[in-house]
Parts: C-alpha cells; structure tokens; sequence
C-alpha cells in the first residue's frame, strides 16, 4: 500500500486555481518564491507560471559557498525554460559578514567526509543524528552546526521577502507535506511564506506532480537536498527512503495502528515508530510562540 | 474607561511561572532574545532573569547604521544592571551586504526630515501612511521602504535564533499586544519565537509592568520608538496614542459597539474606525501561510 495516488491534471489545476486566486485576492501584483534547482520549487515556479503568467513570477536563486554547483545552473536553466523573472544574489558575503563559516566549517567538511561514510554504512547513526537535530541541546559541536545550516534558510527567507515587499508579491513557501510533517524544514526559513501550495502534498505525490508539469529530467532525476552543506542527500539525513516514510505518514494520516501500518507498507516495527518519534519531536516546530492569550 | 488594570505584581510571578516552565518543558539551557534598548525587551529580560536567574539569559544587543545611538547604551546598561549574558553585533555590515541601506536611503532621509514635520501637522497623514504600509502596494518607493525596514526586523530574528540554537536556549519574542493587533510589527521579524511572555499585555500594560520590576527610568521614560530609521515614535507611525489605542482595543476585546467604545474611551468615530481598519488590515500577518491542507 503505498501513497494515496494523485489525478496529477486535477491537483495542478486545483492549485493554480488556488494561487490565482489569494494573488488576486491580496492585489498582490504576482508571486516570489526562491528557485534552488530541486524538485519543490520548481514546482511551484511551474504552477505559479500557469496560474498568473510566466511574466508575474520572480524567482530568486540564491546560492551560497556550500551549494553544489550546478544548483545555480539547474535553477537558472528551469527559470528560463519557463520564462519568469529570475535574478541571482549570491549570498556568501552576507554568511560571512554574520560569521557563519567561521563556527560551522569544521563540522560540515567532517559531516561531508567521515561522518557520510558512517550514515551509509549505519543508517541508525542517522537517525540518531536527525533526532538529535529536532530535539534542540546535543552539546555545542552539533547545535553549532545546526544553527550554521538553519541560518542559510532563514536568510534566503530575508531575500524572498524583501523581493516581495519591494515589488508588491505574495511570498512562497515551497515546503511540502513530508517535510512539515517530519520536522525536516527551518523554522521561519522554508516554512515561511504568505502562501504554501504544496504543503499538502507528501515528497512523492510532488515528484508526480512535477513529472506531469514538465519538470525536466534533469531535476526529477536528481536525488532531493536540502544544499545547504556538501553532498548529503534528504534522504541520508533523514535515515529512510522517501518513498517508505511517505507511505508511513499517509498511513498515519488515515488512522491505521502501527499494526495495520506494518502489514501495509512493509515497514518495520522500528521504523514505524521512527516516524512517530520525529513528528513528535517536530511539534514544536508547527507551533505558535507560546503566549498567555485568553 | 481605560484599558484593564493589572496586579503587576500577580502579572510578574505568572508570567515568571510560564518562561520557566516552557524553558524547563523544552529541556533548554535558557533564554535568547534581543536587547534593543526600548520598553519591551527590557521588559522580558527582567521578567526572564527573574524566572530563571541572570546566568540562564543571553540578550542579544543588535545595532545597525540607522539606529539610535543611546540605544547600544541603554541596553548594555540594562544587561549590566540584570546580570544577565549579553553580546552586542552591530548588523551594519550584514545589511550593507544584503544592498538594504542602497535601495531605501534616500527614502529614510526624507521620512527622518520633511514627512515628520508634515506627520506631526497632519496625524492623518500618519494614518495614511501606516494604511498604505498594511496593504502592501502602494508603489515602488514606498515598498522599497517597507522592505528595507522589514530586512532589519528579520534580521535581528535570524540573529537571535543563532545564538537560542547554538546554546540550546529558547528564543523569545518580545511583540506584545497593541503591536500584534494592530500589525505593529514584521511577520517572520518581531513576531517570531519559540515563546511570546508579553503578546498578551497591551503597551500600557507593559509600561504599568516595567516600572513594578524596575525597569529604569531611562527606558520607561523614552517615546517608544521601532528604532529602525531615524526619528520616529511609534505613536508618530501609528498616528495615535498608545493610551488611546489601547483603549479602543480593549473595549473591543471587551465586545463594546462603536457607540460605546466611542462614550467609554471619549475617542471619534474616526479614530474607532481607523483602528477597525488597521486590525482587519493586519489580519494577514498574523494568519499562517495559506495551504490546501484537509
């Protein structure tokens, strides 16, 4: 039993009615959204082009020292081929001014090394680094580097945003249902946006859906990264294929016991139950600050 | 009738109650936010130093080019005065780099010149303005503004959750509830925390609470002011007084019509409006990113 299979025709249309229509609504004079050369956003760089016009949609690629090189390319390639506004802002002085690389550097050229070879050969060390990842104090090495990698997202936040404000845009989000679901996202980074119109779509329902769009081979080929730091893939990050962990959560979603999830998806009793640790951890994630409204 | 009196005594130990035991749920090392100098932050900082001791609370003190020059003062005398951890990080260079002080320079000169005399000639010029800054388009320069400030807010954000992720510390906002309601603040700036221990309290609240924990005079007897551009004054930007406004929110809060906010409060109808219009306005920033989720 796997994911529960889109209409990938009747889903794109569905969402570009839905962009069309909070653009419009807000008198937003189009949508910004960062373009990074994966999957996510250039879907919704393709939806927002058939929703209001290729000309009302400005992507912003914003690479930096850690991102793979041909992330710039992929990005500028797809922009084109769809005909929206891109532009590109490198924003490596602008980590280096905030002393980004000065704190993390050590552990990324590690993680990207040694650390890599371990989570293959040991995908419970990366699980085990994912957890430690959502559950906040693992000693200062880590949460150096975990502060190092979410500063990235946050700034291209800062970027998306002031496109916006500047040209009058409504600001995407491109994060999807695996990612929020999981925890695998920065909060107030990739979360954040006025509109997210993906984010009810696990990770394979998305590859569907860009494969119907016309998303090139080059980027639905590609393994999904966050590109934040040299070579891991989500997938080693997470310690679980997108695939299984997709039919997990939509198992979950429809209210099967672990039992029922078991038999389904073939999963073991240890993943299931991975999958409800990092949701739980994750929460907080999801919520509001914490107030004392009434 | 004006708005609500607290017991700021009360208020103190149950606010003091809850950063402890958020801080202590989380499992974190402390408490991060920053240290501006103004109302606010020193607010929390005394309440958070109060809730868990002077060595658990890392203020953060953020200058850039445009801001007051007491303002650094002020707050590392504060930070002094608590005994809590403190850092100051002048942001001039990060936004330099980011082309912010570029786009909106000229526009900031002229608002620190000509538009406040005219603002405080004409306080309907005031309202205008924070009308158009609510809806969004309102043409380039004016949105070159808007982006240009807004960069600083998510900036002091971006810092802020560097320091709350690399020692494990919980990130605190300081918005309270005159700005929430009115949209007095930038989504994904001010608003963002991992918790909110003054979002319930109107300004005048907040004042009535600084001075119970000794907030200094210095601080409780400057204009509040967003500090982000040379000059003006909340009351100048919003176009009203916070005595006033807070009036009118609370008897809102309260369920009051118009024509009893308008006896109770001794505002005008205009006035009673013009606040209708911007918490309708701001309503956008305060709802989460708009989804397709079931």
């Amino acid at each position: 039993m796997s994911v529960q299979e889109i209409d990938p025709g009747r889903e794109s249309d569905r969402i570009c009615s839905f962009i069309s229509r909070f653009v419009d609504g807000r008198r937003a004079s189009g949508l910004a959204l960062g373009l990074s050369g994966g999957l996510d956003s250039s879907v919704v760089a393709a939806l927002a082009a058939k929703a209001l016009g290729p000309e009302r949609v400005h992507a912003l690629i914003l690479p930096e020292r850690d991102s793979a090189k041909e992330s710039v390319d992929d990005a500028r390639s797809y922009a084109e081929h769809l005909g929206i506004h891109f532009r590109i802002q490198d924003l490596t002085p602008v980590l280096e001014e905030l002393g980004c690389y000065e704190s993390g550097a050590s552990g990324i050229v590690r993680l990207g090394g040694a650390s890599r070879a371990a989570v293959n050969v040991f995908p419970g060390l990366a699980r085990k680094g994912f957890l430690a990842n959502l559950s906040g104090g693992r000693g200062r090495r880590f949460q150096e580097f975990v502060a190092f990698y979410r500063i990235k997202h946050r700034l291209r936040m800062v970027a998306v945003y002031r496109e916006a404000e500047e040209k009058n845009l409504a600001a995407a989000s491109c994060a999807n249902r695996t990612e929020y679901e999981t925890g695998f996202f920065v909060r107030y980074g990739d979360d954040a946006g006025d509109i997210a119109p993906i984010k009810h779509l696990y990770k394979t329902q998305v590859f569907r859906l860009g494969r119907r769009l016309g998303v090139t081979d080059r980027i639905l080929d590609k393994k999904p990264s966050p590109d934040l730091f040299a070579g891991m893939k989500d997938e080693e990050i997470i310690g679980m294929k997108y695939s299984e962990l997709d039919s997990i959560l939509w198992c979950r979603a429809q209210g099967f016991t672990d039992g029922e999830i078991e038999t389904r998806t073939g999963s073991s009793r240890k993943s299931i139950s991975y999958v409800k640790d990092i949701i739980s951890l994750s929460s907080r994630f999801r919520e509001p600050p914490a107030d004392l409204m009434e």
